[in-house]
């Protein structure tokens, strides 16, 4: 934790806030901190290439509606686009990190960082006996979900940690995919937000989001910014 | 309840069940039979007006799959189509009831017809404070779903019982629909098989259900029901 005072870049940052703010109506601001307190990084959300753009759409919107900050989309044959009839403007509010080199396998390289910065793989599957009501919360994860017709690859199945099902009562083989990915948030954050475990922003996360969400709402962002860092060069 | 024997017809359908199945797959009756015992007209859907075919067809898809065996599909200005790439054969398995006479407001025909059968008319919204985690399930439930961008119409909201929410934490109006169909049915479903409620289809409904599927999987099915009367016509 820094003491106030200290990091003469975070008084500064606070400062930009604080200018910005003046720009942002009193009732969405409110929302801004509303919504914050409902922010989580513990789930979070991967799409191996999938092509239908009413279902990336989809599962930002859902993304949102459940709190849930970061969507990974990996793009290896297919690129993600969305349809802005569906999103209905929420892809402002969710940071969307592509994975996107071309003529290269990019599942790997997002899944190991994942890995790395401490997540539990979970591929969501039809080939699992263990149950998405059932799936513990406690553990920060990565829910994995695959193209419409295959699923997931193989080697995103082999790096997975874990798989989980959702219960299923008819012939079909499986769900949608935003209607999987929207089962899976609502299950599982319905639970966390029950539990103890700590699911919520730290307060540094919660300050970039000001920064960034305000940027999205407010028009002529740049130009106040650069009047701002004019005003206050002496710093 | 009809005493065996009594109910001539009851006898000739068990008849000519009995001939049809020798033309489907061991596996296949077995599944049939497991899929009945999840099936429930307890809680029945209404689609009113929407018009984006991936929503129609994931909804299909995602009531096949939590085992809800009616849809109602209301149709005023828009057509119901369906995108065969996002049902994946689920329209063979659920009954879907269209209301599209043209030149006419067929929600009242369609809502009054679901009151009468005894149905209680929920109309999802995120106009109420009734949260979906919260509603009862103990009696029988229509669902009702409105068009993509205004919802369900006025009408509609006049003649529903009771208004439900699906719990939302970020910035976005409302879920897609597909996905506000899903959510509703896995808390419904998943509450309702816990419960003491009698939600199970009665065994007249099931044989009903049993011939209709078989002739959705007997290729020749119409020629072989009229071999089955030339043979039986003494009956």
């Amino acid at each position: 934790m820094s003491i106030a005072g200290e990091n003469p870049l975070a008084d500064f940052d606070a400062g930009l806030l604080k200018y910005l703010s003046q720009f942002v109506t009193e009732n969405k601001l409110r929302r801004f901190e509303e919504v914050l307190c409902e922010r989580t990084r513990h789930i979070t959300i991967v799409l191996e290439d999938i092509y239908q753009p009413h279902n990336a759409s989809a599962t930002i919107r859902s993304c949102d509606l459940f709190g849930i900050q970061d969507l990974h989309v990996i793009e290896n044959r297919n690129r993600y686009t969305i349809n802005p009839d569906v999103t209905l403007g929420s892809s402002k509010w969710v940071n969307l990190h592509r994975y996107n080199r071309p003529d290269e396998n990019n599942s790997p390289g997002c899944l190991k960082d994942l890995k790395d910065r401490g997540y539990l793989l979970v591929a969501t599957t039809p080939y699992t006996d263990k149950l998405l009501p059932d799936f513990p919360v406690d553990q920060p994860m990565a829910l994995l979900f695959g193209t419409e017709e295959t699923g997931l690859t193989d080697e995103a199945m082999e790096m997975s940690d874990d798989r989980v099902r959702i219960p299923m009562y008819g012939f079909t083989e499986s769900f949608n995919i935003s209607v999987s990915v929207a089962l899976s948030l609502y299950d599982m954050v319905t639970r966390l937000k029950r539990s103890d475990v700590e699911w919520a922003l730290p307060e540094s996360e919660k300050q970039e989001l000001r920064l960034q969400w305000m940027r999205k709402v407010i028009r002529k962002h740049a130009m106040l910014e650069a009047q701002y860092y004019k005003e206050n060069k002496d710093f």
